[in-house]
This record gives C-alpha cells, sequence and structure tokens, in this order.
C-alpha cells in the first residue's frame, strides 16, 4: 500500500515527518549521529536492515540535504553519508525520543528490574 | 511488505518507535495532544485518514496504554480516546519535531518567503 504523503499540509510536524517519518529512517540517523557510523557497510551491518531498504532511506535523506554522499574506495567503489548541520540539528529529537523511551516502555521497565 | 519489528532491540528510541514510529501516528498524536482531538470521528476528518488505519493506529497506542478507549454515546456507537500520562509526556517530543520542521524544511522557506 501506498502510503500518503505528508508534503502538502502546512504543519512543520508533517513536513519534518515526511524528510524523516519512514520506518528505519530514524535509527539510520542514530547510526549516523550517535554512533558516527558513516559508511554505507557499517550502517547496514548494525541495524540489520535489507540493503534496498537502506538505499532508499539514504537517498531520501540525501535528497532533503540531511546527509552528503561521498566515494571513500574507487575499486569496489563504496559509499558514506556525512551529516550536514540539518541533520546534527536533529540529535535534540532523538535525544528526546530516547527519554520517551527510557520512562515508557515496557521493556525499559523489564531491563530496569532485571 | 511487512515492516520489521524493533521490538527486540535494546535501544530506547527504537522502543518508543515501535509504539509511535509508523506513519499517522505523531500526527494523530498531534490531534489528541494539541488540538484536543479525542473523537474518532474528529481525527479522522482533521487528517484526512482512511477509518481503517486510523483504527489500526489507535488500537496500537491504547494497547501501548497511551490512550484511553472511552464510549461517549450508545447509538450510534460512538468512541473517543483520551490521552493517559505517557502519550501527554510525548509533547516534547512533538515540540521538538515542530522545531526541526520550521527550521529545516523547505516548505517553512516558502512560507517565510511569501
Amino acid at each position: 500500500m501506498k502510503r500518503k504523503s505528508f508534503s502538502e499540509m502546512e504543519c512543520p510536524i508533517a513536513q519534518t515527518l515526511e524528510v524523516v517519518g519512514e520506518w528505519w529512517t530514524p535509527l539510520l540517523l542514530r547510526e549516523v549521529l550517535i554512533h558516527e557510523r558513516t559508511k554505507f557497510d557499517e550502517i547496514q551491518k548494525a541495524l540489520g536492515i535489507a540493503p534496498t531498504v537502506l538505499a532508499n532511506r539514504l537517498n531520501t535523506l540525501v535528497s532533503h540535504g540531511l546527509l552528503e554522499r561521498s566515494r571513500y574506495t574507487n575499486n569496489p567503489e563504496r559509499f558514506e553519508y556525512v551529516p550536514t548541520a540539518s541533520a546534527r540539528d536533529f540529535r535534540p529529537v532523538l535525544d528526546e525520543l530516547a527519554r520517551w523511551g527510557r520512562k515508557w516502555t515496557k521493556s525499559s521497565e523489564e531491563r530496569s528490574s532485571s
């Protein structure tokens, strides 16, 4: 099923979700911004994400200016994805998502009681 | 395509996304928390979302304890969804998403220059 685009909505939350709201994308930004993994192969391995899905999500972030694609070897050709200022400014969103998860998700309770 | 669950990941960001990371869900929480729309019909109309998708997202939030389902009329049977403390504590995440959108999305630029 094709999901509905939020691009025509004026709400800034909707606009943000249009860029970063797809499944996997916030975790991908976690890898780049918090764990400082910028290479396709290391992000793919860290997340256990299908390479085609990862390529799709990275392309979306490049097209919206959050990441800059850069080739770091030629043979074989390999790419890394360097965060720009707009991606780095997404860090407070990740921090809030983490704060909420630590406070309210069941697995947090299980972990803290074990 | 079935999306991969993040429920087995220990990361609190992943745990949060497992609850609120589906397409539409943050906008649904925006309606409930910011616009104070709690009735199914008014949320559905405000978002222009398919009723089946809205019902699915609401059920997910109820099952994770963010919303409490309450019948407000019997004939016809109609329900509203009242936010709990954990949903109200999601407001800072919405505020960060809005802040980022106002600062970095193209439509914000277009709006501010028009």
